[in-house]
């Protein structure tokens, strides 16, 4: 693959084209190269080294079926395994925005692998990229497989761990703030007392509601459909093969994947992404509401509610010297934007499915893939870089909490609803305090001042 | 409440207000009546239904808790069970684009059976709306836990029943069309053959998929609030009322109703319909992939693939005599594309959550029930007047699938990729068969025409 | 119509159905009654008389042209007179979720004008619904024709004026806002001054903007398809009946409709319709900006910013007594969550749109004039009951101001980025104000002071 | 900036920093560096020349204002002209997910551009990246205007030129296709003849009033708030400083930028990219229904409707060979959905706008500019290797024309809807010709065939 001569000639049914002689792909893979020229984005290192699983588990399952020569599937394996470990991800080169099915992704694969394991073989024969590499499979089988396989890679070892340590932190912020009395607040305005810690536990419960769902979400993702090649058909197969194909990916990535509950429902639809991106959209809704609470209870320091303090991450501002901005929250809160966004983009592709396969596959596949990274690395940020440091105030707390009109609510059991409106009311409209109103009243006795007492409205 | 006069004077902390003789509300629900003039829509049977319970329950408890007295409180439940029942749903009239919390959709309940409780009780004591109903609740509270009621109701007696019907019928057909062969599709192009049985087979597991998973949202409908009154914190609580009202409930309805995890969780985000109508979005989704292929399948009677047809359920042009169109997929669609749409309504206002409760809450419960009202709709009459009556064209199944040149799959592995590449193209280009192509270049033996043999593909 | 007997037995290419025996409408109507029960919902007076326009305008240029004789046209014309006027809506009765181009719905309007005629005409004609009334037309041109004229209509009379009141009320705010200074915020922190004037300015510059926009897609709302008829190929009809029927809507509107540049795109697409649906999301997504910012100026009384006073509307809370909360603003933010719903639902019925017409129609109508009917009764509600009375609170705006740490923005060009950061920074840490930084590092010089003040930053 | 040790020890108002030797930029953007490790992705090459832009004419002016020295200004010129070449843009390294309102992206620019001057001057003087480069700007005037000036050159001459030679060419095609008659098919049933060059007119017009609608939009883009600085207030700035700056801008882009109709409008909302995103929408809603068409028409080649060829790009299958599938046509749907899907993103960032900014401005800089270039990229990609070469098949044409059953709709005018309707039921359901329906009912005249001669009918 390194000769002097910069392009070697190719040849495949649409007729000849010339390939870069660096290059380790072939003739498919250079049409779709130059067909796609579209973003220059490419599938991620968690999906090719799916496919090279999926390539080596073929081929060994091949082998024992008699269906490859043991040579040849030792060389496919071998090079595959090498696509497994990256070493040729600078050979997979096509554009996320390609052929539907991603025919073209799979044919990149099946040319790296075969010119790689044509070289292992020293040359003695040539390894075909459809005959052999592909061998029993097709575009349609291993490309949805392939997406489940890097998906269950992601979220195990990238998303699920972040929102469990997330999840910890609040909880321990949950307790840390639990003694810290503040002014509860609903449509903005004043309400009842709450603790600091009974808002972060809610924070804690809304992200441990979601991983708990996300993990159910992975079941899913477990169901591969190899061995369907075309469409569902199985066709030019033994019927060994599918069990014994699964088998082996289970092994080379020790996690149980399995068979789908029907092969068609599986490659008719891509389900379980676009069922997982809904869940990732949970996900982001939930971020940005309690990430802007935490913008909202961190504002100022001096023209906002300041009940908490951020960790200071970097200068604020280009002109106003000093400021320190709400940087990660709102960095986070535009994660979840776009991968708000990104969910809308899979179920766009999701209903123009057609029959028997659905091709907006590459793009699914990578949207999905880059959401559960930049969610991950969001929220992995997000935990070290600010949750953990969030700093309660408790003097201000207190001060809000004291003010508020909302305390009159301690009133209602004792002088009813009306009357404890009239006293909320006036105080607000003449600006006084609540005491204030209730010695104009001849109401303030100690039961009543007992009454609107924070401290016995939270326990 | 029906006196000769037309409007009655009546008082709140506001100040007087003008209420129509004829109606059971009062003033706050007259407030509101006259802030929210806009979409003309109330919340449904289900949601007025569900207030009915809660008001029911909450008043037995506080009974039982020795803070109301068990006259009144035998009044306050007669008058809820009349709103249980429906006999004043012609008094619930706030707008759904209301107050955010559903304030006056609560205060509407309130006042309605405070007033048929007084009138009940002979006016011999006034029953207050909200230190005798609201007895230990709030909005807060309640008003999600309404929603939850009304959704699993919904979901369990219209939606579930609907799915699963639809899924029967789709099982039905795939063992009934199991004996089809015929062309099957991949990008809209020649594929290898399929079992229309085994598309069906397809559709019956996406349903089933859905159905299953909507089943496991369900779950988490149960976990109703109830008690964490304004914000969480249980203001003026005695600790035995919550397991208490839930029990109230559940008695009621004879559902599994339970707390939440998390109150504070609970407050904070309408969680639950927010997570439901991502799988109501779900459904939507393959519905319209379905449905879609559907239309396609019958595409005709002349002009298109024909493959199926539907039953015919009315004229399908003003101007084109004769024509019969897929009406009821195309609704079905419409549908889809509307609760796809409601999905994104939910959600946005799921990010607007602050603090300690969502203030969106009555637009996201009339959409949401909505939704699985309109859904179940259109899946009974798909199932009905669509689904159940397809028939198999099996002529024209077979007419297309003799015709495929992705017969020519066959040939692979008897004279490889690029050759029988070679044969399908030319086959193409020169507007020839497969066996034309196969004699010109002298292969045509008899194992090559059993290789692109339609039935030797489908097993 | 109206005998004794409950059911009359009609007749249509189907077969004999039963019609109730005081419904205008007949058999295919009847037929769509029985296919379509899925929402209740029926498209708003505004399309019907669209429709009836239509009608009439037909008859008028059919009896012209000679193709139908004065008596019956007159006949025909004065039914449909008589659903302009809204005297048959009762008997529009097809949900809008139907056949997906909206041809039930235009039987509809077919069969209660031709049996409405019959009626005038004395029983001694059969006036046929598709041979007379809907003649020379198709549902494919009148559908999308008649949700122009309905959304033109609309438009004009409902959005366009709510939006120039609401334009005009902030720019009377602006004015008298100007002389209050306030802090500035960015990221929710401490910003450099501003006059509570200039934002207001801000927000009516941003409504003024849409409105505008909006001016402008109106233009191209006036273009329809009436002539088209099934697919564009004005099939059996006279080349001088386009302009003329054209003519006869602008008569009846008085409103300037005009021939669209291409009638193929126009029936491919329902493009108007989309792309004004877009405009109606941007005003939804400054509408959730603007009335957030409001709800975040006037929180409070007590915890929050408390810089603005909204108008007191109804009590806020069933619980906590004396609470007012911003409801109006609550109302309008989940109008427009709905309203960025709907344009979600149009974009995906619109990508549903295959060759010569798009068949999610009455989807689009109901969705794309329902949101400008929310969002025009909503935007007039605001301005009246919230905007109109907004108090600014002079004090507390001062208040914020003098201490925020963004003062020190003025030093910036006496003492350079660097030091007068650090000196906000240890204003910050120390909890000082900046007068007491500089004092401690003996900056405290009159010019120093001068450049903090902040009446000096705005203007 | 080129020692020999690997790092240099930097320092801001947070601290220390290690900065790598080699980088032009300084402390703040190496803090961003550490904060921002989510996507690795960075603002495109005409945002940063953007930046570049902005830096030069703001020296220039604050020159000519005498407030920034001759030398210091020379050289912030000379380094921004360089990153306006694009000689540093390996040193601007911030990740699009960073603080809110892209204060790290402008201190990136300031401090290479700072530290690249410093460097031009012989460091004998110290150029600030906040007191020199940055003066008289602020991140949030400066940002916004810079995508807005990048926006203007990505449309006018990547899009624009696109959009237009797309619409030549289908415009083309249209005269070519317009001898070709066809069968119409509306609800993918039968309709009345059409000449496949009205299909693409129509396809043409779609197009063309997309392109219009984007020349409109781009004026609003021209509107640039350079000058308000930090929030609109142009705090610490010569009144001259705002005409003369936009003015340089003009010289450098040659483009005519303008002050906007209100700065605080200009600075609360990101107006223009939102609005701009959804005529990109419109666009990509478009692009979808147009390529699914052509992906129906040209199904087959021997299983589906085949009334149109397109060019061959690639093979199509791994499996299946000979296989060739509208790659082209599934790649553009592809990044159609996923402009969709980023119109979303950008949507929900605008409505997170809080006060005097939104601070999800890197977000929406990126989505909106990479949505132009994918769209740019997938438009001329179309245009040159799919719609410049479709093919008609002729004779497929006439046959699925001569078979529809809608050619029935000629009768109408002769014997009536009602006697039209049977005669194409009956053809249907007997599985006839129009032509032995009507010998069998002895309506078999010249007459009626010459009503149901296709030809007959368009035109």
């Amino acid at each position: 693959m390194n000769s002097n001569n910069q392009y070697r000639m190719e040849n495949d049914p649409l007729g000849n084209i010339m390939v870069p002689n660096s290059a380790y792909y072939g003739s498919q893979t250079q049409r779709a190269v130059e067909n796609f020229q579209i973003s220059g984005i490419r599938l991620p290192r968690s999906f090719i080294k799916a496919q090279g699983i999926i390539k080596a588990s073929a081929a060994t399952v091949n082998v024992e079926l008699a269906k490859l020569s043991p040579d040849m599937g030792q060389a496919i394996i071998q090079a595959a395994e090498e696509v497994i470990e990256g070493q040729w991800d600078a050979h997979f080169v096509v554009d996320i925005y390609q052929a539907g099915a991603g025919t073209s992704q799979n044919m990149n694969a099946n040319e790296v692998i075969a010119n790689r394991a044509t070289e292992i073989m020293g040359g003695l024969q040539r390894i075909h990229p459809n005959d052999h590499v592909n061998m029993s499979q097709s575009t349609n089988d291993t490309f949805p497989s392939a997406l489940n396989i890097a998906a269950v890679e992601m979220i195990n070892k990238q998303l699920l761990p972040a929102l469990t340590t997330l999840e910890q932190t609040f909880s321990h912020k949950a307790d840390q703030f639990m003694p810290i009395l503040k002014s509860g607040r609903t449509h903005l305005h004043d309400a009842v007392p709450i603790r600091l810690g009974q808002e972060f536990s809610g924070f804690t419960e809304t992200i441990s509601a979601v991983r708990r769902r996300l993990e159910e979400r992975l079941d899913a993702l477990y169901e591969i459909g190899l061995g369907g090649n075309a469409i569902g058909t199985k066709i030019n197969l033994q019927p060994e093969y599918i069990p014994k194909v699964i088998q082996e990916v289970c092994t080379r990535t020790n996690q149980p994947f399995r068979q789908p509950t029907n092969i068609f429902a599986f490659m008719q639809n891509t389900s379980e992404p676009i069922r997982c991106m809904l869940t990732l959209k949970e996900l982001a809704v939930h971020l940005i509401k309690i990430t802007s609470d935490l913008r909202l209870l961190s504002s100022g320091p001096r023209t906002g509610l300041s009940e908490i303090t951020l960790p200071s991450v970097q200068p604020g501002s280009t002109i106003m010297p000093g400021k320190v901005n709400p940087a990660i929250l709102e960095m986070t809160h535009m994660v979840c934007c776009q991968v708000i966004g990104y969910e809308t983009a899979i179920a766009t592709a999701g209903i123009a499915s057609q029959l028997e396969i659905n091709v907006m596959m590459p793009m699914i596949a990578h949207t999905f893939l880059h959401s559960i990274d930049i969610l991950s690395n969001a929220i992995q940020t997000l935990e070290v870089r600010c949750i953990r440091g969030i700093q309660a105030n408790q003097e201000q707390c207190q001060k809000w909490m004291k003010e508020s009109l909302s305390l009159v609510t301690g009133l209602s059991s004792k002088v009813g609803y009306d009357m404890a409106s009239q006293i909320g009311m006036q105080a607000d409209i003449e600006n006084k305090s609540l005491k204030e109103i209730l010695r104009e009243k001849g109401l303030l006795t100690d039961e009543m001042l007992k009454a609107i007492d924070p401290k016995g409205m939270v326990e």
